[in-house]
């Protein structure tokens, strides 16, 4: 094993070519075994192995800076800079995490999780290196699928004036999902001209070796240089954003890729590398279907079968709602971005491909689009993570709710993403909406909830967010609950002492708390909300009855949650008189990644703590 | 006069060309007249008088629908299109917006005020046509400005199958501040070469005269006259994206501009026209200097002079911080998003060019590059207006606060910004900033705050938001408040029974209400907050003592903020017990455009208004 003797990136610069060969073999094998049985991102990772091998070699981090856009495709890094040992652990609880990340390793100098962000960071890197004197180069790997969000474009247009800057474009025709758009298809004339590289390179060189005479006629020579360059090969978009172009080099080859680094090392201005790598490379299942194998939750490496529950997910049920909702009615239409199997939309852009949209990752302009169609009377649902929608909040706030345009919101993902961690987590979204005017919201936590809440979603007259989990209802016995006007009650005792208030996935958790109580003596009542914004307090406190003790469960951040509103709401309309109150939700942290249950027990979620928090709580001396 | 006799956009088609001619001068003049007069923006409108007069004359809104980005520049469409008798109203309270709105007139499609959304509304609107069956066209007038920002290129992406799509690239080569990067440097090029246009459509037209021979061959001979134009003329970026590309041409001749927009009618494809105006045009003053006359608040027609108050604004104090920062620490670094005079920064740009960034209307890339530079030690200070500042949210916690990076923000145009309305108050970012971890907020409403807030934020090692409204100060005692751990106490009375909690530019209203419930026997504590993120809840609750009520009163949306905050806080610690709260603040919804005064007055924010409501307030039975 040479991976083995791997301790730190200079260990692979004195390799020989066949000992690379092999390294490279091992590495891919390492991250099959690895994901096989963690999970996480597969094929992007197998298809840039040589990459992270050659900018290894050619590069000095963590002197000179390499940033992964979005960040899945770090394993190979990972394995290189010195956390082999530890990547077994990946995506557990208290391991590595699964995009790149600051404070874990110096080779990580700037973390990631969402897409398109890694130009700007490294431009960023690139002017304070240049602030400091210093000649460390900074690189970033960014994705062709990126290239269809827009900070890309922002990015690229700040970084002419920057030298020992590379960008690597990694080209694998895809995404998550194959790529769409104009810039999909500039980038695939590239591919298919393979003698375009050859061909610039050779007149660069033909230019180069032509001697410059004397200082003064530099320039004026330079010019004339530039100016046959141009009559002789037509410049493409890089280049006319004032960037050397490398490309396209095939990306599997380890040995091209440190040759073109090394020129675009020597140039002394921003650099664009292009490269054409196979998703999935080396491992047959992954290459034939790079996007089945893009995310997986382990599989059986043998026959390539994935690890799948086999209940029905929130995603795959919105899925059918969407559908049935699209037969029913001409005006529906869905949009995705980039991200139509995994939003579940797959069944609706079969239906109805007329009136399904894959913008790219592009959620500002998916939402803009979305109040677009609006605008004209048709009902667009913008199926996205919930994390992923951040990137459009302004176009919620100024675009949709300003205008009181219908767009429907179908925000997947909310709460926790366990093994994904901190950039993934759902834990904001009701916050940012609740401070949103002319907007309502809903937290279905079962089918029948996602029923009822799509159903007031499509007849809604201003922007609908609903928002569900990630993965399948929790399993327990829904007809505990006596419905209560789009609320739901179950009392634990026929004189409950105090009210538990909550709603989404944590709802099962709240019911064994409480059933854990009566156990004890304790009587409650758990009231389940579906329609979180707005909320009717009046009611709300009609529910909690005489119950002198209020309890707020909330799996999302704390500052302006539900539980807040309620609580500031009953303290103006006097109804916390006498009363006691307490919010479990989550203060103001990030979550880290792992194991869901570990996670619910660092914020205090575990059913036993929360009945734990509540005994205690009703210790308090009993409010005079 | 011509303009006299225009009810609709009808009413210009049958001029007579030297009619349009004497009509864009009465365009011009009453654009002058007006604006010198309610303040607004000039500079951008006199530059496209022609382009609006051919849009109209062209198309035929509002069937077609036209759409202007940012919606500054949609004056003269007012004026065209039945508004222009209340066109003295504009910005005014009730009145005509400054920007498109949709509420306003059925001729603006879909209103505005950010930056760079227009394409995406025009692809919805063209999708949502194309579903329709209809033939109608949808045009996007965007400025070369609003093309450093990402949204414009997540939307270019989808535009290839539209038909009937036009997008109108208003190119007067500066956005507020002249424009920056790579793609201004592009759209430069073509500027310089105006033979490109007359080349390009010579080619087209000598191979369109060519006839197609048979079914079969159509589509051959089409991709050999492909090859050929490509071999002639190289292609642009537009025109690699699928798109059509005509120009540029000159975009204060309004026949020319007729002639092409024309031209792109008869396309079955989305085209691009490139048009260069003039900013400014026909008024002498604004053409030498039209980033002074991109918005302002009135000026003197004969000489020029622009009516500016003499007190220091905000930006300017935070302009000599900067400086005074800067020349103490290196690490410091400043970015603005095109508004470098507009934020303050002109100074700082000056003394150290180095340290400067102007990237552009781009800011998402903004924060993700200044989390670059605070990764590798330098302190970078990103100054925007409060409501912009929206489109960088998800970088502020991807990016900046996950990884606490210590990236400053300082939000001017905080609180209502008054004549510009809904788009542009800054009432949004208190709540969203409360609910991202790692970040603390300042709000400071006065220069010794501003010291103070700096101070505090130059020495944090996370993300530190500084908000501060638009315009000057309030002038008032501040020698009435008594500093108290970095809050501020000022009684009106010896036992005060009710205590107001408050923050920034709305300080005084309290203060002014609390003199006016003295006079009339309440007497009051005003507590007034500047670090508004934390708040030492503990701290803050001894200083409201033994007043049995508390008030609280913010310039900000109510859902998540520092109100809804303290009560939370204050409820889960028992600090309501036997008290009273209530709050004002700005309820689930956007605030109109017009006079401040009568912004508060709707808002309930004047000082009688909170005296009379503190009044009532006390009037509910005293709490046992």
């Amino acid at each position: 094993m040479i991976l083995e003797n791997i301790r730190s990136p200079q260990d692979i610069k004195n390799l020989t070519q066949p000992e690379v060969d092999i390294l490279i073999g091992e590495l891919r094998d390492t991250v099959i075994r690895t994901v096989a049985r963690t999970g996480g991102h597969l094929a992007s990772n197998l298809g840039v192995v040589e990459l992270t091998v050659a900018l290894h070699r050619v590069f000095n981090s963590p002197d000179d800076k390499i940033i992964w856009d979005v960040g899945h495709q770090s394993y190979i890094h990972k394995l290189l800079t010195g956390r082999k040992d530890r990547f077994d652990t990946l995506r557990q609880y208290g391991g590595l995490s699964g995009f790149t990340k600051r404070d874990e390793s110096e080779h990580d100098p700037f973390g990631s999780g969402h897409s398109s962000t890694s130009i700007s960071a490294a431009v960023g890197i690139a002017a304070a290196n240049k602030l400091a004197g210093k000649n460390d180069y900074t690189i970033a790997v960014v994705g062709d699928g990126a290239f269809t969000g827009g900070m890309i474009y922002e990015a690229l247009n700040n970084c002419a004036d920057k030298d020992h800057l590379i960008i690597i474009l990694n080209d694998n025709e895809m995404s998550i999902s194959p790529n769409v758009g104009g810039i999909s298809r500039y980038f695939r004339r590239f591919r298919i001209s393979p003698r375009y590289f050859k061909l610039k390179h050779f007149i660069k060189r033909f230019f180069s070796a032509t001697p410059l005479i004397g200082e003064g006629l530099i320039k004026i020579t330079r010019k004339a240089k530039n100016r046959i360059k141009r009559l002789l090969v037509s410049e493409n978009f890089f280049e006319v954003m004032g960037l050397n172009y490398y490309g396209p080099v095939d990306g599997n080859n380890e040995r091209q890729i440190e040759l073109v680094l090394n020129e675009a090392k020597r140039e002394n201005k921003c650099s664009v590398v292009h490269i054409c790598t196979k998703k999935g490379k080396g491992y047959s299942f992954a290459e034939e279907k790079p996007d089945l194998y893009h995310s997986v939750g382990g599989f059986d490496i043998e026959t390539g079968e994935i690890k799948n529950g086999h209940t029905k997910t929130f995603s795959e049920y919105f899925g059918e709602i969407m559908v049935k909702a699209g037969k029913r009615d001409e005006d529906i239409c869905a949009i995705t971005a980039a991200m139509c199997a995994g939003t579940g939309l797959s069944g609706f852009a079969q239906h109805f491909p007329d009136r399904f949209f894959d913008v790219g990752i592009a959620e500002e302009h998916a939402l803009t689009f979305a109040a677009g169609l609006a605008s004209q009377g048709k009902k667009p649902v913008f199926a996205v993570y919930s994390t992923f929608f951040q990137r459009a909040y302004d176009q919620l706030v100024h675009d949709a709710a300003l205008q009181k345009l219908p767009v429907i919101l179908a925000l997947s993902h909310a709460g926790l993403v366990p093994n994904d961690g901190p950039t993934h987590h759902g834990i904001f979204d009701v916050a940012i909406v609740n401070s949103t005017p002319e907007t309502e919201i809903y937290a279905p936590e079962c089918f029948a909830d996602m029923d009822y809440a799509f159903e007031q979603a499509f007849k809604a007259a201003r922007p609908v967010i609903v928002r569900y989990p990630k993965n399948s209802p929790e399993e327990y016995d829904r007809s505990i609950f006596k419905p209560a006007d789009g609320m739901y009650l179950c009392d634990f005792g026929a004189r409950p002492e105090v009210s538990i208030i909550t709603y989404g996935k944590i709802t099962k958790n709240a019911l064994l708390a409480a059933a854990e109580l009566y156990q004890k003596g304790i009587q409650t009542r758990v009231i389940k909300l579906v329609k979180i914004k707005p909320i009717e307090f009046e009611k709300l406190n009609e529910l909690t009855g005489n119950t002198g003790y209020i309890y707020l469960l909330e799996e999302g951040v704390k500052s302006g949650g539900v539980s807040e509103s309620v609580i500031s709401a009953f303290a103006e309309q006097g109804y916390l008189f006498n009363r006691k109150v307490k919010i479990r939700a989550i203060e103001d942290q990030f979550v880290a990644h792992g194991n869901g249950e570990l996670l619910y027990r660092d914020l205090g979620f575990l059913p036993e703590q929360i009945a734990a928090e509540i005994e205690l709580f009703l210790q308090n001396e009993n409010p005079s």
